[in-house]
């Protein structure tokens, strides 16, 4: 079976598992703590990153565009990219939103602070978490929320009528969040209503059943009804 | 004619303004300093950020993954991407690669402390640079030009026989330090060997011609013979 190099809580990693349930790729799933810069992970990824994805071939895929991207030239059914070039440009923009402006802003520094520092050494950089940086994304955090609300406004999905790349990338992101119990959904409505139908995937299933050791999820986190 | 909105000094507008070059769609540019947080342009892109592609229909198509395979879903000839999988999947990869690895710890820090500062009022964090974080990416350098010399021993472009969105990308990024007169060519020969053929392509042409006001380029950056 093809292997899968990931961390739970990260969102690179949660978007390349969700792309391999909806495409029905079952993989299994080897955590790599990539900071620790084992030299075998380093000969499949010279970057040192996860995720990667193994093939029983030996073959490598590293990166998680390149990964989704790879998935969806070689698995073209069930496509998580509209056929049109315009409609593709828009999934890809809200991909790269999250990829880029939330994980700036909110997911990278939150899980930085509040899980991986967790399982690092001191030399390493671990340490308790730094409550000014995990405050000011909490704060922006509702920026992020306010605007899938406005796209939820006329739009059944974040880039159009159907699920694309840019909801399964915006609930990568969110769902680490959800873990650490960190996202008002309460006070976002229409962000809570796409995300409970998101949630209710079969490709979901796999993120809502993990435990990281230490560190058990809040208990809504695998609930439909939060 | 469509436009671009873009900076000079951007390694995400020049791999934008190459790709449109090696597709032959040409375009109008128009500076855009995202800093500065123009209304007008945030109703282009509510992310405020260049590039962002505006066609004469009124359409917009937003950042430079979105606009390069926008470009590569709607002029598939002259292609940027191998028709393999697995090799659009490498290319892909070491796209990644400068966008995020040689991004971080090379061209956005150095670019931020050498070009942008100096177009940036006190307010928006202008200054004089650190050189103790322009000294830390020039050492960083060192080590992705090594990697691109290890590649060129058994490959003619970055991902393979053909060129790819994988040189552009490099290429984007590099091209800027060159702007600025950053990189030790000289100590690199394959890498450098790799840049004269990109560098001759008539795609580069335009940002051979670029100028920023007050900041004059080395006299080798446009020559061919450097």
């Amino acid at each position: 079976m093809d292997q899968l190099f990931h961390l739970p809580i990260s969102p690179a990693c949660r978007k390349v598992r969700l792309a391999l349930g909806e495409k029905g790729h079952e993989v299994e799933l080897v955590e790599e703590r990539d900071w620790e810069g084992r030299r075998e992970f380093l000969a499949l990824n010279p970057a040192g990153e996860v995720p990667v994805l193994l093939e029983e071939s030996g073959r490598t895929i590293c990166g998680a565009t390149p990964i989704v991207e790879f998935l969806e030239d070689s698995v073209p059914d069930r496509p998580l990219l509209p056929g049109d070039a315009y409609a593709r440009a828009e999934a890809r923009r809200l991909a790269e939103w999250f990829d880029k402006k939330f994980a700036e802003e909110v997911s990278l520094p939150l899980i930085h602070e509040k899980v991986t520092k967790r399982f690092m050494s001191a030399v390493e950089g671990g340490g308790s978490p730094d409550m000014a940086v995990v405050r000011a994304t909490l704060y922006n955090v509702r920026y992020h929320l306010d605007y899938i609300s406005y796209l939820m406004e006329d739009r059944r999905w974040l880039a159009g009528e159907a699920m694309s790349l840019a909801d399964i990338t915006a609930a990568a992101h969110l769902s680490c969040l959800d873990y650490i119990g960190d996202v008002p959904w309460s006070q976002f409505p229409q962000a809570k209503e796409w995300y409970v139908r998101l949630k209710s995937r079969p490709s979901f299933r796999a993120l809502l059943a993990d435990h990281v050791p230490g560190m058990p999820p809040p208990r809504v986190y695998a609930n439909l009804d939060f």
